[in-house]
């Protein structure tokens, strides 16, 4: 496998284009589409919240049940969340003047938004939008990155990936964006991530491979623990690599899927760093518990913890906080067995094992904390079960941001 | 019932003394006692964290098996938390010497402490503050309210209370104080919480009316969902006011319990109301719920939401993240029916009724929200069970207190 430039547009027969249509930002591009030349399988994960706005509604029925997708549509502004039957209504007219400009059945668009809850899309922007979209669409690397702008709400930061590896002999690409700063930034909803790949595999393997590798990449990310209404992870494939097709779980569907968990790895490294008002990568790794599930969870609670986050941002070697957010987890732990420490490209110096260390440097200690990524390790011994979780620091202009009026 | 001044020492037969032991802080109280002349029962209730400060194990040995307590020995500074064999013993050690001075057992005296974790207590400085404590004890109100002091570590305020009533026809009080700004503050751990009474109950049923009420009181506060190692809430009831005593549960029984509840309430929302950094109370009143954990489960996700916090200080009607919060509680919810309004002394305001409320008066919305308590009400339409929480705002301050060094 190997890293290459560019993003959605790198794998063949897929083009992008991006608009400023005025859904509700002014003077920036706000919208965005991603096309295939050739029919895709399309899988997609959704957000578990209750609450699911249009747009998750209307994908869900896609990637479930249609054959072929065609293109999606973005945009940026307005998250078409708790909008009830005219949202749901808005969704099939984007899909319908997207579908009829793109030669395709609505059933084969899928249509993704983030941005303000509780407002409706104004149609007639949308529609325009489409125009500009469907005749700038390109295969160019500019194009795709364009379109991961458009797509950004609170986002700091484009974010993009593109990788290749062979599958029996041929050449295939996968490439990615997504967006994402709060898992709700100021009203602003939603992660949106889209994988394009030029492979050619079984859908329902497809929808495995995504199901499987989201569980350890994009569900271990915490910026703030607030679920969204709008998250969507959609994985497009269109087999125009012409790699045999996969069909079952050999060798090549798992050189896929490790390719596609580094994508989704890497997408999710940069949502946490990118967190809203974040200062630094915040890396939590929990070794030697007892099972996967309780690595995870006490991954997710150390990553979680608004006292860990604010004792980040304060380069401070707090690890009572940690431990402690290991403790309310709610799985077994044993704190007598533990080990905490922290890492970073400054050096690693462990703080607690079993007891407290005594004689910290602490001046080391700030110098390894002040750097952009921080690693929290966390080894239990009290079994093999590892997990990873990805989270940033907590800051005053996290309150900033999330305490401005929405306007 | 009747309200009336004073906290711990308002009980007959509850003396107080506080001093200033240099455990950690300098040119403060730092050390509380509350003694009773009589034998008294001792019900608790602990942290769940799977860490456990050393007091939590020793007071719960205690309430679970000593038939008698005369005394409770309270430090603020150091948390004795993640402190090993060395801090039990600790325990046990400040436990002899006050028993000792009290002509009481150790197993008849409780300790709790409240501070920074992974520090171990200088034992000398404990007992010469126990030797300057038992000749300051006292039943005046003033060294009530002044205990309520010594315990307090970033509070910004003494919290107390008191209860008159009566049981067959004898007058009982109920005194409390407690101390808790964050579940765990800078590195300081805690809530604490103590509860007297002259009321003669049965050791079982104070207990489980202790475990009753604490379900939807303090356990229904968040200030930044961390739920610290030391958390302790301790009820001594020594049988003073002579009323028959309570075996059975009974009429006597269940005016107790309202009068424990109403106490217990009342500490919650001035714990929340003084969270660390907060600016203002926020009350979430979660109605017409499918079940009883199902509003308790949403109440506290809304109140624990780092998006609703941070539009609370914003005054920010963001009526979208109070819904994204019930949907990712993750219990039965349907968004379609639910109803969200805000409530302050200033006025009242739906904002969502399964839809978003047309033309809602912003400005009318912000003075609502500007008040010193807000109250979130969320009407499920769902079923018929209900629940409060209590949290506060997201402030600049927050981080600050937070992120700031340790020392």
């Amino acid at each position: 496998m190997k890293i290459i430039s560019g993003g959605i547009t790198a794998p063949m027969g897929f083009q992008a284009a991006s608009a400023e249509a005025r859904i509700k930002y002014e003077g920036r591009k706000d919208m965005a589409m991603i096309m295939s030349t050739a029919p895709c399988r399309a899988a997609g994960v959704y957000t578990t919240n209750k609450v699911k706005a249009a747009p998750v509604l209307w994908d869900k029925e896609i990637t479930d049940n249609s054959p072929n997708v065609k293109a999606v549509v973005i945009n940026s502004g307005i998250a078409n969340a708790c909008t009830g039957q005219e949202g749901m209504e808005i969704c099939r007219d984007i899909a319908e003047a997207a579908g009829s400009a793109l030669h395709a059945m609505p059933s084969e668009i899928l249509v993704c938004s983030t941005g303000v809850i509780g407002m409706q899309i104004p149609l007639e922007r949308m529609k325009a939008g489409i125009g500009a979209l469907v005749p700038a669409l390109s295969d160019s690397e500019e194009a795709g990155l364009q379109a991961a702008r458009a797509i950004m709400t609170t986002d700091t930061k484009p974010k993009q990936i593109a990788v290749e590896l062979s599958l029996s002999g041929r050449k295939v690409t996968i490439g990615a964006m997504c967006k994402g700063s709060g898992m709700i930034a100021p009203n602003m909803c939603t992660m949106l991530a889209f994988v394009t790949t030029d492979a050619a595999m079984e859908k329902s393997l497809l929808q495995k491979a995504l199901k499987d590798v989201v569980e350890d990449t994009f569900n271990m990310v915490s910026v703030d623990g607030d679920t969204s209404t709008n998250d969507t992870l959609l994985l497009l494939a269109n087999g125009e690599a012409e790699n045999p097709e996969i069909t079952e779980e050999n060798e090549e569907y798992h050189a896929f899927c490790n390719a596609l968990y580094y994508i989704c790895e890497q997408l999710a490294r940069q949502i946490a760093a990118d967190g809203e008002g974040a200062t630094k990568l915040l890396t939590v790794k929990v070794k030697n518990a007892a099972s996967k599930e309780a690595a995870k969870t006490m991954a997710r609670s150390i990553a979680r913890s608004s006292l860990v986050k604010a004792a980040m941002y304060g380069s401070d070697a707090n690890w009572g906080r940690i431990l402690c957010a290991m403790g309310y987890a709610g799985v077994p732990f044993d704190p007598e067995k533990a080990e905490v420490g922290i890492e970073s490209e400054a050096g690693s110096l462990l703080l607690y094992n079993g007891a407290p260390v005594p004689d910290i440097d602490e001046d080391y200690a700030t110098k390894i904390l002040k750097a952009e990524e921080v690693i929290v390790n966390a080894d239990c011994h009290d079994g093999e079960a590892g997990a990873t979780a990805w989270g940033c620091d907590l800051t005053y202009d996290y309150v900033k941001i999330n305490a401005d009026y929405r306007s």
